[in-house]
This record gives C-alpha cells, sequence and structure tokens, in this order.
C-alpha cells in the first residue's frame, strides 16, 4: 500500500509499504478513509534526523474496518470508525478512569513500532478498547467535524476540562492552531463568558472570533500578558488553555493566569523544565494536562457534532490526496494552512 | 517591647524594638501567647543578606487582642486568637473563594513592612478578615495544636487539598518536616488508606507513623522513586504532598505521582523553574498548590483539635522564651528539632 514516510526534517515521502496485518488477536486493520496532518507532526518535520529512523506518519484517522484478529469482539467488519491518537485496551485501571491515554497497555500511533494512517491503511491494536463506531456513512457530509473527534476537538476539550472552565469562566486560549482554535469552541461549549485568544494570524482569529472568542490579544510576553490583564479586571483569566508547548507560551499561560486560576496544557512540551515556578507557587495556580484521552471524550462531543451544535471541522482549510501530504506539511509548516485533511 | 531581629544568615538577635501600634482603622495589636519557628524560617537563616535589611521574624502566633483600631468590627480586646502567616480582608473575591492567601490587600507578617510575631507583641492588618476567636482560654492545655492552624496543620492541609487527597487514596508525603508530618494527620483525616512518608530522620519517622503513615521510605533521588512504585503496584501513588520545595523534591513528587495523580507542592519553592515538565505532561500530573490559605481552613480544622481527633501540637519538640529563639533557631537548623514553640 502507499503511505506517508518520514526520513528526516523536511523529508517526507509517497512510498510503497508492506501492507497491514493483524499481528495481535486484538488487532483491526482498517482502511483509511480520513486522515489528516499534525501540529505535533510538524515537530519531527522541524527535528527529525535520519539516524532516528523514518517512520509512517499520522496519527489521526477515520476508517472502515476491514479486517479483525481472533480476539475483537464488538468491532465488526464494515464499521465506519474513528480511530483516537493512542490506542488503549478500555479495561485496565487507567481506562477505567477514562484516562486511556495511560493505558497499562496502550501506545501511540506513527511510529516505528506502530505505524501511522496517512496511508491507505493501517493496524489498530486493541481495536475493541481503541475503535469509536460512527453511526454514519464513510462519505458522510460531517467527516470533517467526526475526524477532529480522533485528536484535535477532544485535545481541546481535555485542556477545557483539566483547566476547569465552566459557566461564567473567563478562559484564554494560547496559540491559534487547530487546538487551540478547538480550545475556543470547547470553552464555549461548557459556558465560558470570557474567551481571550491568543494569536496573530488573520484568518485563524477570524475563525476563532466564529467559534465564540470574544477577545483577541495579538502580542506575546510581557505585553501580552499586559493585554490579557487588562481584559480581565487586572487579574487574568480563571482558565488558561495552552495549546503550543514551548516555554514562552507556557510562561505567557502562567503568567495570566489568576491567582487560584488553572492551567490545562496539551501542548506537547518542548523542554524539561517548565517556566514559572514561583509565580504558580505564590499564585496558587494549577497545572495540568498531557496527552488528551479524546476517546473518553467521543461520548460527549459526539452529538454535539451530530446535531451541528459544533464545527470542529471548519479547521480544516485545505484538502489532499496522499500525494499531496508532502506539500500539506510544507503548508502547515509555513502556517499557510491551519490543518490539512488528508483522502488517501 | 523585645523582639526577634534577624540581621542576617545565622545572626538573629533578641533585641527592644518600637512598641506595635494602630497605624489603620482595621489594625488591632496582640499580646503574644505562643509563637513558634518556621520551616520558612529557615531559607533567610541560611541566605539572608546584611544590605536585605534587618527584620522582626515570625508569622505564626496566637495571642490576646490589647487594643483595636476604630474600624474593627468582630473582634474584641481580650479575645484570645489565632493569627494566620498572611492577613487578609475577608471581603475581596479571593477571600470569598476561601483563597485569603490572594487577597487583594492582603500580605504577609515577618518583613520590613509587617513586623513578625517571635515578639512580645504584634500588629495584625485587617484584623477582621485575618483574626479567628478561639473559644479556649490563653493557657489552654490545646495551645500547641491550636498554634498550628496559623500555619503548618493547614499547610499540610491545603498540600493534601490540592493533591485531590480522599477515601481510600495512596498518598506520598515529601519531607519530613512539621509541615510533612501534619500533612501525614491531613491525609490520614481525609481518608487515605496509603500514606508513604519519605524522610530519614528517626524521630520524625516515628511521629508520622503514629499520625498515620502506613510505609517509609528513607531513600532519595531514583531509588526513592524506585522504592515508592514498589510500594503501589508500581504506578506511584494518586496524590503527593510536596512539603520541602527543591528542585530535587519536586522532581521526586512528580515522578512518583501515578498517570492521573496530582502533586500539592507548600514548600516554597527555591529556584524558578520546575523539573519533569515532560514526565508531568505525558502522565497527566496536575501540579498545583502555594501558600496555604489556612485562615480559611480553621473553621474545619479546629474541631478536630478541639475533640482531640488530630494533635498536630505534637511537631512541637521544644519549648523556648525569647532568649531561647536565637537557639531555637540553631536546633532546627541543625535538625536538632522539629519545630520549636515560643512563649514570649
Amino acid at each position: 500500500m502507499r503511505a506517508t514516510v518520514m526520513y528526516a526534517a523536511g523529508d517526507v515521502r509517497i512510498e510503497n509499504v508492506a501492507d497491514p496485518a493483524i499481528q495481535e488477536p486484538g488487532d483491526a486493520v482498517i482502511r483509511v478513509t480520513r486522515a489528516c496532518i499534525c501540529g505535533s507532526d510538524l515537530w519531527p518535520y522541524k527535528s527529525l534526523q535520519p539516524s532516528d529512523g523514518a517512520r509512517v506518519m499520522g496519527h489521526e484517522a477515520i476508517g472502515v474496518v476491514e479486517e479483525i484478529g481472533a480476539g475483537v469482539r464488538t468491532i465488526k467488519v464494515g464499521d465506519v470508525v474513528v480511530m483516537p491518537f493512542a490506542f488503549s485496551d478500555g479495561t485496565c485501571l487507567f481506562c477505567d478512569e477514562g484516562l486511556q491515554t495511560e493505558c497499562v497497555h496502550g501506545g501511540f500511533f506513527g511510529n516505528p513500532e506502530v505505524p501511522g494512517a496517512q496511508s491507505e491503511a493501517v493496524r489498530v491494536p486493541l481495536a475493541d478498547g481503541t475503535l469509536y463506531v460512527l453511526p454514519v456513512g464513510e462519505d458522510d457530509a460531517l467527516m470533517p467535524s467526526l475526524l477532529t473527534l480522533s485528536d484535535v476537538m477532544g485535545t481541546g476539550h481535555h485542556a477545557a476540562v483539566v483547566a476547569k472552565v465552566g459557566p461564567g469562566k473567563s478562559v484564554a486560549v494560547v496559540g491559534d492552531g487547530a487546538v487551540g482554535l478547538c480550545g475556543v469552541i470547547a470553552a464555549k461549549r461548557l459556558g465560558a463568558e470570557q474567551i481571550v485568544i491568543m494569536g496573530r494570524h488573520d484568518d485563524r482569529i477570524a475563525l476563532a472570533r466564529e467559534f465564540g472568542a470574544t477577545d483577541v490579544v495579538g502580542e506575546r510576553g510581557a505585553e501580552g500578558v499586559e493585554r490579557v490583564k487588562e481584559l480581565t479586571g487586572g487579574y487574568g483569566v480563571d482558565a488558561v488553555l495552552e495549546c503550543v508547548g514551548l516555554d514562552e507560551s507556557m510562561e505567557t499561560a502562567i503568567e495570566i493566569a489568576r491567582p487560584g486560576g488553572a492551567v490545562g496544557r496539551v501542548g506537547v512540551p518542548q523542554s524539561d523544565s517548565m517556566p514559572g515556578a514561583k509565580s504558580s507557587f505564590f499564585g496558587n495556580v494549577t497545572v495540568g494536562g498531557g496527552p488528551a484521552p479524546v476517546r473518553a471524550y467521543i461520548d460527549e462531543l459526539l452529538p454535539d457534532i451530530l446535531d451541528g451544535r459544533i464545527e470542529p471541522g471548519r479547521v480544516f482549510d485545505r484538502e489532499v490526496d496522499l500525494d499531496g501530504v508532502p506539500e500539506g506539511y510544507r503548508a502547515m509548516n509555513d502556517r499557510e494552512s491551519i490543518k490539512v485533511l488528508v483522502r488517501p
């Protein structure tokens, strides 16, 4: 089959690779009908070393089940399914708590061990726990929004949940990428009264406003912090959604949280020490978050997509076939595109 | 009056200073009947520079109200009161939320602006919001435990609350100082099933066991982390109470939290970047805490002290008069004493 292989920073190729096959009794193989490129795919796109080893990319997909292992019980051939970015057994103590990204037997797609979904097909370990059957046909018009359940919508929601967004709260979203934009949707959906988007790309800001952002702060660093405080009576916001992962954005996130506020971080941290240890302490600011258990959130978010109450699929502003994937990486990396949908 | 003045690291003297007096209508002056030396007093004891300026030390006290300003409404002359380590107006939005240490008009004792309580008397700003009237006489036998409501018991409780300790939870307490020991009491009181104390001083460990610790880990660093994981099925604890504030202890705290766990930190951080930004992220571990709103917790903790259900006053293992305070600092700094009670 054909798949997206990244060899090194900037070196993305579409190549023939071995067809995926059932390896374990719990596996399923799905034919990928929709995939996409993630902001987190841009980290290796900027930094992957040839010595790291080539990898089949992609961790977000919707597809049709083609084959199942002997141990699969709930997923059937022909099901239209969404594939969360992490696989999980659905039965361990962490899955029981709705924290599938910490599953004892789980893992992630798009690495040398578990090839990714920017491909014609993908092997899904622990299919019963991982896949979620959608009640629609494979070409339903809602596919772009449904696809966001595999990562960005659930990730924005996780940031909002961890940051304790609720009715009447003030919220700031740091980062105007697809996750940040879904964070705006999540904050609005959970009842936030004021939603400040921090970003500086006109197209993204316009979309953020349509999703419910009430204020825009384009400044960064100390100036950005000052602006957010001006907008919030001098104290900062109740809840911050950190959707970038850089030291600078994390520092901003902590500084704009009001005393007793909370930061939900979903941007993958690019360094191992977190800034603002003292100001978060003296402000009694809580910092939480991590890889979002998007599998757990589908039950809650799916009805809102099916009923049209939220439209996270609008973050896709470009669509490509497999041959267009390398150009899709370039466009996202150059900030020409917010998020690229792939139809293999 | 006589008071404890710190001039520089290691230089603590008992001197005559100006008597405290009402400066603002909301002030009260209390005659100090009990004060104590705090673990956090040891940071300046190790590091204060002469150029930082001399300060009257002490932020924990019980006393008798001697004088009140014209605006004081609820506190009366003669009341026996506990003085939390932070003063607060009791009316701002943060006080309303029970977060008095973030009070808009609040501040801390024991600095050049607001002299401290290791003294014969102390001026208390915002007396109505700050002071808590005790229903006992000034020489009640419960005084040592009641005195811990001014800081260490409420601080240990804050760590436990932020770390989401509850019935059946597994807890680790990093640090066997007075706050850590009160953290053990708090964890037990909130229903924790397993309480691991990390420390290596025999006297403190013995007390921790009496307070409810079920396991002891004397190892530090990677070895300590390994031991806690062994004790908890390999995953770490649900809740960690960080009661030290050093990078090493914070790193340990994060590493011993199980996926989805929480760290409540009350040790004042000694550096501005927090270690473990990646492991806390990938473990979905939440880190919160800060200066404890001990004023808010007195309502909840006081009945347990009055009824003898908890005895946090047992952390005091030495009692001195004012002249004995410099020796008290030395003894605590040399780990000869857990916590020193002062009777001015």
